[in-house]
């Protein structure tokens, strides 16, 4: 049950990119699990990804890959992760690319492999190899909603949006996809995350663009504080769409960046809408702190609090929680300054319950679906904002229950 | 349902302390919640208390009471925690002091008061002023069991242990009370825990004793990474054994220190095993490390991940998730090197799955309700050892129905 995420009827092709998928048989229920993406000549890429120390196979070798050369194919599976496989996962993920080229008529370095699903079981590779033909004869443009069902693992809702700006009178096209729904802590990048655009930029500037964009929606998320292994942030530019080519910090870059930030900013949140057993959507603000990094830990520790989020699930303004959570936060700040508010409504100040506040307030708060509990710290002027889900029992009933 | 936690049926009494408790109508299901215990004259007393910025006002107000005065009586509530209610609260944990000194004729500072339930609502001191009399009247020594069932909250089980030694051919009696169950990770200090001996023992020894055991016991153990507004650990030495007084580190200490060490580690470990909806105690033991503390955030970062958790509760040796949450610890080892065990099988080895381990294996070891997961960073010489929970649907319905 995804809090206020609907999927999106349509989503725009972005010209110079095609997409297809195929029930491989990796996903034990018989959906599309094998998603091929194919980028046109000349385009430019950027990615980020986890900084997990045991990062999946396919996620060191699409690393190595981008170092390389400019990739023109991404092939992502569903259904297993190639994570803790070892030296044998290096190998299928290598083997993955190889099938790709083979296919396609292009170097192996030029494919990023991906995977997304249970760690720590060996990729079934002759699976892919077998998927691989039909797979290259269904690429198209118009096949991002189908890329998006592709890569769901336990997301319960497609998660794609699109917009379009002008620049210099050219229409300019962003798609983009992601997918949840556990093990989110994104740590440079979430689980995966895929956005196109037509684009003209160059390499660096696109890549810049992709960090400052993921910094504050990917990197600001977290559904269970538990950073994948396989975590990947892709931003395709194909550069069909006729602009002048961005080589420098310009309107024209901050343009783009602005309409990447919310494409990337909506993907995350419906991450958080759709994350495992979530019914509540919560905004954790912190705002007048001495730094960005202190206002994010008071932010991440409450977000983290199992206390706090079984008090969300069961719409109990049982705002001791939240107070106890910042108190434990390990972030300087004076008790009596600091101001804590439920909406709108305050919680907390003078080191202890506001005096106007009534349990009547918390409750009205507490009963809406998405809620923001805001925190001034008083300590400075820096804000950093983490979205979270609740704890409910249909998080543990999933993750109890996920490999059976 | 506590993991192999078996309530005493007995306690030893300690010369020199009484304790009495009373319903004073604090807990909404009339049993004992109001503790009173005496220290006789000439008595010691090292304490430890929660690091959380906003401690509650029992806690301010005891650890100033320690700096100028021994205590002469220690106060203890359950169902209240007076924590987050401001000035009033501190008016209120005064007024209780005032209160006992009143009736028992010592100095208001030579009381210490104590509350654990639940945050931000104020202390009904007019209850505990009715219960004093009674209260007062009725201390005798042998009343630990008392004691131990009157500050519980949603702990199930009584905890609770003696043991004795002899120092110079005297008998030296320890016995010691703890209660959790929720917002557990203590740090410098786990919810409440009262420890008394009756050795001689000088004040500054006695603190040095406290905080070596306190640190291999109550402060390695977490339920759910939320440290409490009200952790308080009391350890109280009363002389009446007749050994030679202890002031240096001796073998006299080393016995005491062992005994004291060995009754903190029972207590802490029950606090884990009688953990909120727990169905497994599990320990994390993480040796060859480079240091202690990164032996602990290891520990740690797995002891907390909701994913290990949740396949701990489901019997599911879903070992992927602990090499995800080792992988994300923020601690560097070469993942080529590292080892990691499910009690004595080899789960990973080599960057991955190791080649001998069986699913059956590790089903086998998650079947038990007793769970060692050992990780060998092979990074130095270091070790650490923390005690946690699983997240079961109990632990959910406890949180998210404990003030309803």
């Amino acid at each position: 049950m995804a809090v206020n995420l609907v999927e999106p009827d349509s989503l725009l092709p972005v010209k110079g990119i095609r997409l297809a998928t195929v029930a491989a048989g990796i996903k034990k229920n018989q959906s599309d699990d094998l998603v091929l993406i194919e980028l046109a000549d000349n385009s430019q890429c950027a990615a980020v990804f986890t900084q997990n120390k045991f990062c999946a196979a396919p996620v060191s070798v699409a690393k190595k890959n981008m170092q390389s050369k400019t990739p023109r194919y991404l092939l992502v599976n569903s259904g297993n992760a190639n994570a803790g496989t070892g030296e044998q996962g290096m190998q299928d993920a290598f083997e993955s690319c190889a099938l790709v080229a083979q296919q396609a008529g292009c170097e192996p370095d030029e494919v990023l492999p991906f995977s997304t699903g249970v760690i720590g079981e060996n990729l079934p590779v002759n699976k892919i190899e077998t998927a691989l033909p039909v797979l290259h004869e269904k690429l198209v443009e118009n096949n991002w909603l189908n890329a998006g069902r592709g890569i769901m693992t336990t997301d319960t809702k497609l998660k794609g949006i699109s917009r379009q700006i002008t620049l210099q009178g050219k229409t300019v096209t962003v798609t983009g996809l992601s997918k949840g729904a556990g093990m989110i802590q994104p740590n440079m990048a979430t689980m995966l995350a895929y956005i196109a655009t037509d684009a003209v930029i160059n390499k660096d500037l696109l890549q810049q663009c992709l960090t400052s964009a993921v910094n504050i929606s990917f990197n600001s998320i977290t559904v269970d504080s538990d950073t994948s292994t396989n975590d990947a942030c892709v931003l395709m530019a194909t550069g069909h769409a006729g602009n002048d080519v961005i080589t420098q910090v310009n309107d024209d870059y901050k343009a783009l960046l602005n309409v990447i930030s919310e494409v990337c900013l909506y993907l995350a949140q419906a991450i958080i809408r759709d994350a495992e057993g979530a019914t509540k959507f919560v905004a954790l603000q912190v705002n007048s702190a001495s730094s960005i990094s202190d206002a994010r830990q008071v932010a991440y520790t409450v977000a983290h609090s199992p206390l706090v989020k079984t008090a969300l699930f069961a719409s109990d303004p049982n705002w001791g929680r939240i107070l106890a959570a910042v108190g434990r936060a390990g972030v300087d700040f004076d008790i009596d300054k600091i101001k804590i508010f439920l909406g709108d409504i305050c919680i907390v100040s003078n080191g202890g319950r506001d005096v106007a506040y009534t349990e009547e307030q918390g409750q009205q708060v507490m009963n809406q679906q998405e809620i923001t509990i805001r925190i001034e710290l008083q300590t400075g002027d820096q804000s950093a904002c983490v979205w979270t889900s609740d704890l409910s029992y249909d998080y543990v009933k999933i993750n109890s229950e996920y490999r059976s």
